[in-house]
């Protein structure tokens, strides 16, 4: 194991540590619920928004304590789209990382009520950074772009045109504003979050805007080739499944090899941007490099 | 018309323009989500809960901007909930207030998502009110009512309790949980929300928050008398579906007359324990005491 796997598996563990203090209790009458927002967000994942978040923190030689509350909400809110996205309705999907989605165990009904609690519980978790960090304007600024970025103009705007277009041919342009808002806004997100909870400036938090865009765009390209390329063991989901629902894709788009290129170019790009900073964080260039080469 | 009419319909007009200024236009890729959200929210309704929100307020003697993005905040977390509560997969009603639901119009991805995209706009905008009275910590407070009230130790609970139990008789005990979570819950936020915007204290509006359990109480159990005693015509929904679907009800559990005398008892109490505060706003007063009466 490599410094950084070791170092990544550290941290991922103590975010994870800090997510678990903010979850619920599950006790009273709505028990059920809240076993099905534990069950959610406690099935797995890679927790990159809110590594992203944190280690744009870091860089920034944050040391508020208002970053917490902000490190889980993101992940509820990620959890929520997740929840929302398997239904019925929606993708129709039983299983996600090998675990049974959350309709699949708690029924549609939950799964509904579930995704809406995450989604309030973002915001109810966030909203403890105002009394862990009294009067600190910078909350506020935090609070705006987490609601602004989660919503119509942000995930929730791009998850539409995803959901309305589905079993239809997407344009390259069509296709990227998707990407764009339904990938690209929280890791947004994160990154200015991060930043602006250290105190950034609203150029700073613009910059580090440009950053994100282009770790959001390399990390859901990557998506598309592991769809292609990737071990089903690795993935916990089948594969080849975008071909099957005949999909527009990155791939489909671009092609295997130009969407490789293009990972490698918006992750050079990012890392690029990051640098032109006055500040420096190691671990997040490699971890926005480690993109590329990420299975799973 | 009397005098209280008369200005009743003046005031909800006026926090319809209030409402309507936070509403996004319809433009972009994500148009059939945005359409969904206004149609949603301009369908109807009686604009109780900004209502009571804005009147708390002046009673309080409040002159902050930022009430404004509050009053549309908690319209649009109570059409959120009205838009996911008539899904197919939890009430599955085609109609509300003679109007066709967003699900029977949008399809039921999209009024998922228009659901969600409702309950984050109303963060996205209350988020708003940190602009219009920068610095002002009564908006934290604010935020941190809101999100508590509406999440799972409040609205979001409650309905998970009432979808839980669909089509099991209910104990009176589970009822009244329901009840206070499901409708009371945004009804005390309102009223907190408009006391603490105006500066009242934390025990205040604590006052508050019982006045405003006894006003959801009345409000419920009218609800219920209405489904049994009301017009098809006023109320825009079929009659008699409680008894259709085997729900136990107030008036299941205490019968038509208790049901009545209680609405009575519960509007005098919430009236009884805002006449113990230091202000007065008899249109308030009125408003509370009008509940009684509605036949909508």
């Amino acid at each position: 194991m490599t410094n950084f796997d070791d170092l990544m598996k550290r941290r991922v563990t103590e975010i994870k540590s800090i997510i678990k203090n903010y979850l619920p209790e599950e006790e009273g009458y709505q028990r059920t619920l809240l076993e099905a927002v534990d069950y959610s967000m406690l099935v797995g994942g890679k927790k990159l928004r809110p590594l992203l978040m944190q280690q744009t923190y870091v860089m920034f030689g944050g040391t508020s304590k208002a970053i917490g509350p902000f490190l889980a909400a993101i992940e509820m809110i990620h959890t929520h789209s997740l929840i929302h996205d398997d239904l019925p309705a929606l993708d129709n999907d039983e299983y996600r990382r090998g675990k049974k989605t959350t309709h699949a165990v708690y029924g549609e009904a939950m799964a509904i009520l579930a995704g809406d609690a995450l989604l309030n519980l973002a915001y109810e978790t966030a909203a403890k950074a105002f009394a862990e960090d009294p009067g600190n304007p910078d909350v506020a600024r935090a609070f705006t772009i987490l609601a602004h970025k989660t919503g119509i103009y942000g995930m929730l705007g791009g998850q539409s045109v995803d959901v309305e277009n589905a079993g239809k041919p997407l344009t390259k342009e069509q296709l990227l504003f998707i990407y764009s808002l339904k990938t690209g806004a929280l890791i947004e997100a994160s990154m200015m979050i991060g930043a602006v909870l250290a105190g950034a400036s609203d150029e700073e938090a613009e910059q580090l805007e440009q950053a994100a865009r282009c770790v959001g765009m390399a990390f859901q390209i990557q998506d598309d080739i592991l769809d292609v390329t990737g071990r089903e063991e690795d993935l916990g989901k089948p594969i080849n499944s975008d071909e099957r629902n005949q999909k527009t894709t990155y791939v489909t788009v671009r092609g295997l090899e130009a969407a490789r290129e293009d990972v490698k170019k918006y992750s050079e790009e990012a890392v690029r941007l990051l640098g032109e900073m006055p500040y420096e964080n190691e671990f997040l260039t490699e971890l926005i490099l480690h993109l590329i080469d990420r299975t799973i």
